[in-house]
């Protein structure tokens, strides 16, 4: 048996080989993208790869290799595709996206909405974000921020798409499918809960607790603790607060931040009661047109999965190819078909780069429903 | 300049070279695992692989090149490795593994254990899992359910774990990951909701509804037709029946099976109220042995990503590369580290085959806290 050593020596012979012709792949790929640069013609095409691969397939010896070469030359490819992407975005920078881009959002005299009454924390983030030249006004649903935004009623609408305790707000990832508006900025904001009640009310006596959903999930550690407390579903923490104002009674208590307990007069009965000291919750901004600010540097998209298709090792493969790094990945079942799922993807890039383009190409062959969301930025000032 | 004919003849030249080397390096593949098992050597060698990655990208003429180089033969080396492991197995079939293979679940004399009151969801699922041969009891809380398993006084924990309609059961998920318990089968039930009151109650006087959070998002749109109805959180559907009873007012009402509503004698107000008809729950089968059913098709993993490395895209290659089909793919935050991930991956295959060991091998080196929930399979009735 010869030793390992002979062997490796063997191995990297026929790697420098392998790695010489790569090269000379990508090479002549270069010649094809001036072909179709010169030609009109455009740079996918799924006919002629999918001829290529059972070429390809053919000069296979056993079935392992067979496997190993398609998946192999998928990647190839990519690659070849990428670098095509790349050599027409050199030769025509200006290239038309489907995405318009611009170089800030507007600051002057612009309205902006968001859901909730006043008090809720989505105003703390549209207050922070928008400043004292725009009209910020509230609506009673999501979906009321969503149609005020597609009418062009309001500029921008402000609304919050994950808490770092309670995960994502999947009524907010459903609209983003249902309507044409476009993310095109985000920003973080701190969140800290308070437990509030009329003045002179005590802790002790408190016999329920009202909030929205969210707010009882990130409070459950206190909440446990006093487990004499009946909870109660709100729309709104702010809502929660108005309620407890309006009742005026010495038993009831909501979960609000303290700024809301100002706004309505309430005493604040204890303070950071949520049981995560870093509780945070992401806000995106929202317009009704397809822009991207220029220096973007993530995009959200959303797409369904066919059950019948090798699905979700084929979809997440043109981010692995295409060396996209993707920040978080979430599934949303689909109405009436247990089980398929609905998909939202955040990855890094800019819809200029070659990669990303060559990305959403194959997806959009591959997926079902493929949508951009946006291609956006942190909003969050750079003092912070 | 050459036309497009030419240039793919030429593509197809080098990748018929391409396709030659593949191969030969597979056989020499081969050899390096006879030699390894023969000398009892490890498969992954981590060194070794990075060390041969730094001569690569030396080959390279480019930037370009280079990191398409890299990702080539990452995906080339996986093959290798998946090939050695594949010798691997034929070499020796009954080789060592972390999961002990059994033929079938207990079925004689043994205890099971749902969380909840009874006429929960769980106790039908429970009940129709587990035959006449086995004593069923019940506990408060899915973490009693989790040390009721974990100590050996039942032998097999029924707990939901997915809903067609509102997701994740979240809790289940923490737990399986703070146990060592691990999930040894899963069976979906259909569920359909009742509104359920005392005998004599009518819909329309109706003014407080109890339910499980997940009863009342999953009715969210029989609820908002009835916006007078205030909504209650109980820990359990069946609970919230018994609740209904016990204070006999015909102004309240529960969300539940009809199966807790006969249990409890309550009237149906109004049956199937959520408003997907295909609503159902995936519930697994939880042990405190890490065992497999050798015809076991499906696995579950969880693992943490660091916010340095390539992170996701790393992780997922070793997916790709194994050609192994995610089936499922959730993220839950972190606590105290927001924006920070836990990953909740479900993908198809047996913790026999070649492919899953190469890729858990290679995962278990590049993600945080990577475990292995359990390899499973259906245990739903082939009749249905």
């Amino acid at each position: 048996m010869k030793d390992l050593l002979e062997i490796r020596q063997e191995i990297d012979k026929v790697d420098s080989e392998i790695a010489k012709l790569y090269e000379k792949r990508m090479e002549i790929a270069g010649e094809v993208a001036e072909y179709k640069i010169a030609n009109g013609k455009k740079v996918f095409d799924r006919e002629r790869e999918k001829a290529k691969l059972e070429k390809i397939k053919a000069y296979a010896h056993n079935d392992f290799n067979r496997k190993g070469l398609t998946e192999l030359f998928e990647q190839i490819m990519s690659m070849s595709r990428k670098f095509q992407y790349k050599k027409m975005n050199e030769n025509n920078p200006s290239g038309k996206l489907s995405f318009f881009p611009i170089d800030a959002l507007d600051s002057e005299n612009i309205k902006v909405v968001y859901q909730g009454v006043e008090g809720a924390y989505s105003q703390i983030a549209t207050r922070s974000l928008f400043g004292k030249n725009s009209t910020i006004s509230n609506v009673a649903t999501f979906r009321d921020a969503m149609e005020a935004i597609e009418e062009g009623v309001c500029d921008y609408a402000v609304l919050p798409i994950e808490n770092s305790t309670a995960g994502m707000v999947t009524d907010i990832y459903d609209l983003l499918v249902e309507f044409e508006n476009y993310i095109v900025g985000e920003k973080i904001l701190k969140i800290e809960h308070a437990l509030l009640g009329v003045p002179g009310a005590c802790l002790s006596d408190i016999k329920r607790v009202y909030s929205h959903p969210q707010g009882l999930m990130q409070c459950q550690k206190f909440l446990s603790e006093h487990r004499q407390i009946e909870q109660i579903s709100m729309a709104n923490t702010a809502m929660a607060a108005q309620k407890i104002l309006k009742d005026n009674d010495a038993t009831q208590a909501a979960i609000a931040s303290t700024y809301a307990g100002e706004l309505y007069g309430l005493e604040v009965l204890k303070e950071k009661i949520n049981f995560e000291s870093n509780n945070s919750t992401r806000f995106i901004v929202v317009t009704n047109q397809k822009v991207f600010l220029k220096d973007a540097d993530k995009i959200s998209i959303c797409f369904e999965i066919d059950n019948t298709s090798g699905s979700l090792y084929h979809i997440l493969s043109h981010f692995i190819y295409n060396d996209l790094n993707m920040i978080k990945i979430e599934s949303r079942p689909l109405e009436g078909r247990p089980w398929e799922y609905k998909f939202f993807i955040d990855f890094e890039g800019n819809i200029k780069d070659s990669s990303v383009r060559n990305a959403l190409c194959g997806l959009r062959g591959e997926a079902r429903n493929m949508k951009v969301l946006g291609n956006y930025k942190s909003l969050d000032e750079k003092e912070n």
